[in-house]
């Protein structure tokens, strides 16, 4: 079913995605089709095309040739709709029905088709309303573990990771997360966006020497460090999730960098809902944060084992050095994470739809804590126990 | 004077070599050659070509579709000649007057033609039979700041680094070293070559798991830090040198990895000098380590506060990280070079060369005894002087 036309880009309305819809031979040859366009408009837009008579359905999502970001219009590369559809590919290569299936692409029209999603919601919503993610963390540690080990130097022949280094080469995309996770938030800088009540913690950031020498740290570990391929940006909101399912998708920022990116990214907007939750609703999140690591370090550990190709697989202590080194980088870019969602550009749902100021305040405070917390003691921090326990300390 | 035609490869005839020159327009036009081929004929051929009545003169080298190793042939990849090419052009832009000026290139015939240095001797030649140098440590210190840091993140914009960071993807050429320096020689593999008398010492290295985990992890660095653009066979044997010149030659090996690659393996090759010298030749082989380090590390910290584009260059402590890593890298990789050009596939004439039997193997148990130490004890080690008290305690 794959299929790679050459068309020139031109954005697509509902009904020229019926048509292309129909080119794909997935629907049965004379069902009639309906088409909505459910995507926020902001980067991509998303058509769910379904039968009118009949089960099936897909999801075509053509990127858009710029994004509207504060009202503005800048522009952004299409080849990033060829960098999802691929790290899709990649990445359910190896965490069976842990992403959604790609059925086609078509780079000229910047299009990744692809299996439907929407009886699933969005994790970032679903976890603000209190749902039940029972397999959430056990099935994200499992994609950790499957998608990094599997695209490292420590399972692929050299040559085949050199080869996928160059092809998800993404200098653009990255350049968003250098720029918004590693600087900006850390400097009096434009694109930062923090509520007045904040300002002297904000400005305690800029000022804190220490802190920003740990963030120029992990900044360069994000520039060089080519370990696997990442997700790119693996938060709650690029993830959809049931009570029975769950389901990553958005790989638009996939490249190879530091394990520990993705792994932090997930962790610190779990942790955010450990900040804003009282005690009973808490338990959950936790436990969550607990085995998202339990579960990646144990099956990498695994995998390591039995699909390990380097040599100095059984060297004492090499395996060890590998995952410690993941978990103080997943530390440290949490960090960076909790603290750019709280004051850089983009926010999260989770804090900024807290309508009551006093606490909606407090716990963006809390974040930041936590953040530079996370950022300057990852190398103490031996334990993810240690982790929770820093966060339980908030509510003591 | 740069022209790349479209020819189906076939390799060069000193006659045909002549008709090439002709075709360049770097001689004058009626001009009658003289062509010798006089590469050792292992994985290249370099053809000289000057004029019979006059001054001008050119270096044609040629990439071989195999390479003669232990008398076979291995089939290698004539892409190395377009990276050696583009790396010398780029090196060039920052290394002024330090390596040869290209003139041309052709991707098809998998040859570069440069600037003629057959003045120059070889610097490992040279040493070998304590040739003056004075320039050699304070030009390689030059070389290496410029080339590390102008194509670091640290003076590029991004896009421009990702871009040269695809362009030098070389994995076959990085595999051997993945292979040669790393890999085999901590394990009885094939490719190793050692005398009988190092046996015992061969084994201890083998069964070192100390010293076979800081490998596991200098390998790591090696296969995932896209530091910086790298020579990556910056050995003695590839820089040309006279009292007043020095040329770094063949970047064949060139790719995106660690700084402290180049600068460890200069170090390891001069540092065999100091072991196999006595003791008043060898002030000048010390001199040269500290003055490498010296030079390089303080025209890197001016480049960094002259030409430094990251926004944390001035965060306090962030450049003298980033030197103390460079620095520790250092000591590690060239650990690793004097172990393999000990009892690897490819040694070193420094230590070969000697026909006293009872020297040449307390030299080479040396040479392994300092290998081992700096791998062991890279992070303790704090200053230059540090590496150098520790190489003469051997001659005490």
């Amino acid at each position: 079913m794959m299929i790679t036309t050459k068309n020139q880009y031109e954005s697509l309305t509902e009904d020229r995605a019926i048509l292309y819809a129909k080119e794909l031979n997935f629907f049965p040859k004379d069902s009639e089709l309906d088409c909505r366009e459910i995507g926020d408009g902001n980067l991509n837009y998303v058509f769910h095309i379904k039968e009118c008579n009949g089960e099936k359905s897909l999801i075509i999502k053509q990127a858009l040739p710029y994004a509207k970001v504060i009202g503005e219009s800048w522009p952004l590369t299409l080849k990033r709709a060829v960098i999802e559809a691929n790290a899709l590919k990649k990445h359910g290569e190896f965490a069976t029905g842990l992403v959604p299936t790609v059925y086609a692409s078509d780079e000229e029209l910047a299009i990744t088709v692809m299996e439907d999603l929407s009886h699933l919601k969005i994790a970032r919503e679903g976890l603000i309303h209190y749902e039940s993610y029972p397999k959430l963390s056990k099935d994200i540690g499992e994609y950790l573990a499957q998608t990094l080990f599997h695209t490292s130097d420590f399972a692929l022949h050299p040559f085949e990771k050199k080869r996928l280094v160059s092809e998800f080469s993404n200098p653009e995309l990255c350049k968003i997360t250098e720029d918004l996770i590693f600087t900006d938030p850390f400097f009096d800088h434009d694109t930062n966006d923090y509520e007045p009540s904040l300002r002297e913690e904000v400005e305690a950031i800029w000022n804190n020497g220490p802190l920003k020498l740990e963030v120029a740290k992990l900044k360069k570990s994000f520039l060089t460090e080519a370990e696997a391929l990442l997700h790119g940006d693996l938060h709650t909101g690029s993830i959809f999730a049931s009570e029975t399912e769950t389901k990553v998708i958005d790989p638009e920022f996939a490249f190879y960098g530091p394990m520990g990116f993705d792994v932090g990214l997930f962790l610190a907007n779990i942790m955010v809902q450990s900040i804003t939750r009282e005690a009973e609703e808490r338990i959950v999140i936790l436990d969550h944060i607990e085995q998202t690591w339990k579960v990646f370090s144990s099956n990498f550990s695994t995998l390591w084992k039995s699909k390990g190709i380097e040599s100095y697989k059984d060297t004492e202590g090499f395996e060890e050095y590998v995952v410690d080194k993941i978990f103080t980088d997943t530390l440290g870019f949490a960090g960076c994470e909790l603290i750019r969602r709280t004051i850089g550009l983009a926010h999260v749902k989770d804090l900024d739809g807290i309508a009551d100021d006093e606490k909606r305040i407090l716990f963006k405070k809390q974040a930041l804590q936590i953040g530079e917390a996370l950022i300057l003691k990852r190398n103490e921090i031996k334990s993810i126990h240690a982790v929770i326990a820093l966060l339980e300390e908030l509510h003591k």
